[in-house]
């Protein structure tokens, strides 16, 4: 990046991000000035690490672009609100391309479009790795935030989105199978349904969380915030789900760490326990209509000893054991 | 850190660092709700990193929360906004002492606190070192941005809080020379002045920025944007700061790289280029009265080719040369 220089390369990132239609002041200044017609913005911050979140070897720029806008815009989404705009804190070695900064740019504008925003800010340094922090901006259009607090027994609970497809897709790079372009870029740029969000709100979603760390323990986090139990019906879960039972039959039979795994449960561990999808799930009055997207995948039960979450009444015995399930604030948004 | 786990960590430092009396809704959930009584929302995001921003030798955690926090509270302040709230990314090796994270949390809080905000958001991972992301948020109060550009020929232009004291305590550290704590102090702790922004424009500033970059490149970026010259009076700059005069006195007889220098210039060159005082410059109209903290240390001319600021009407040649002063887009804020 160094042959743009720092001023030139801000003036071609900027160029290749439009602020949004929320955006009172854009980049340029010593803030941003954003829209919140409501009186109030919802806010979350998220780091995306090389090495960490990413791999240079699997990801393009623009791949991260995707990723790193899709994790905070969800966050924002999950509250049931309307994204406005999003602030990219970017560090880099100098001796990455700056085509791939230009690619980086360009993801995040497009992700940020796809969910109605902008970007409006930002800042740039140096660093021996890649490293993106993003802030995501948002509106509640006059409604209450959906917390994860507020599932009530008796509550339905419904997703929106891929479940499981980003962790089909990381083992399926990890395996080195080319097959399933849609699983492998489900992992690569996650397409949050951002406009379901507030749709939920409205259908009087009593509580919501986007699924970043993995269905069950993001339920956890609800139930545990509500002081519930989740029991997730997995007969709805993944028999469906054409695509991952597929990849899950081929890496059953590869020479990955999956190899051997039944494939039925292969595919429902992914949809369990595999995050980054940013899907949506949410707990709704038994009375709610909900429209075709949302799947009802299980329901919100009196709370009782030995477990939050629940799959099929009885505790989840899956790789990674119980404390993913067991609840604690989640390290992500707010 | 990771003696306390990461749900652990995230919860001591939650703990310490309330979230302000303009949160609706703070750290736990996907995302923050902070209160936007004027409609609109004042953003910027700023990046510290080891190595580059601040050393592990010289700065305690407390240090970098002070200083990381300080460094976008600024900004706000700057566009003549009231600071609400901060969000947090907080990256770390796992042998950091879980210690050092809680004095940052408890820097982060104190410097939040002196600006009237709180931190209502974060996100944490692992990294090889230690970084932050900090965005801030702020309220206008119904008045319009003061931005840079918008100073007009003939407009005072007044500084509030310390100018090169920051560059100071920076030669003081590398030289090892442990006396002038007040400037190690303001290099290690910044202290914006952050109620003079608002005041500011309330007076009715017609531009304004913070020091962050050095005086002379920061009203660059001033000057360019409204399309003026900045000329600076050298003679109101220094004389007055006995300490920075005080401490350019022994370094300039020291072994350090500050020797031989003659002290009043070494003193006027810290005024000038030395960056990370957080101070407050603006430009006033002439008729605007203005409280003792505001030191009017130059006017704005009509633009001129070959220099859009100047010192006692001409080109400074300080270290570091022209390219400085030459404006550009700051990399820093929205």
């Amino acid at each position: 990046m160094a042959d743009l220089g720092e001023w030139g390369l801000i003036a071609a990132l900027a160029a290749r991000m439009p602020p949004g239609r929320y955006a009172e002041l854009g980049i340029g200044d010593d803030s941003a000035v954003v829209s919140a017609p409501s009186g109030s913005v919802v806010a979350a911050v998220d780091l995306v690490l090389e090495g960490r979140h990413f791999l240079l070897a699997w990801s393009s720029g623009y791949d991260i672009g995707v990723k790193a806008a899709a994790r905070s815009l969800a966050d924002i989404a999950a509250m049931g609100a309307v994204p406005t705009a999003l602030l990219v804190a970017f560090a880099a070695p100098g001796t990455l391309p700056a085509q791939w900064a230009l690619d980086l740019a360009d993801g995040l504008a497009a992700e940020a479009a796809r969910a109605g925003a902008g970007v409006v800010g930002g800042d740039t340094a140096r660093a021996d790795t890649v490293l993106l922090s993003v802030t995501a901006l948002g509106d509640l259009s006059g409604r209450p935030p959906v917390r994860r607090a507020g599932a009530r027994p008796g509550d339905v609970v419904a997703v929106t989105g891929s479940l499981g497809h980003s962790a089909a897709g990381h083992a399926l790079l990890t395996a080195g199978v080319s097959s399933f372009p849609e699983l492998v870029a489900a992992h690569l740029r996650p397409a949050p349904p951002y406009e379901a969000g507030p749709e939920a709100a409205t259908l009087g979603a009593t509580a919501m969380i986007d699924v970043s760390d993995g269905l069950a323990a993001d339920l956890g986090h609800v139930a545990e915030a509500s002081g519930v139990r989740i029991d997730i019906d997995s007969s709805v879960l993944v028999p469906g789900d054409t695509l991952a039972r597929a990849a899950a039959e081929v890496l059953s039979s590869s020479s990955g760490t999956e190899r051997g795994a039944s494939p039925p449960s292969l595919a429902l561990r992914w949809a369990l326990t595999g995050g980054e999808d940013h899907s949506l799930v949410a707990a709704f009055p038994p009375s709610a209509a909900l429209p075709a997207r949302w799947r009802a995948i299980g329901v919100v039960r009196e709370a009782i000893a030995g477990g939050r979450v629940t799959v099929d009444g009885a505790t989840y015995e899956g790789p990674g054991g119980w404390e993913h399930f067991s609840g604690g604030s989640s390290p992500s948004g707010g």
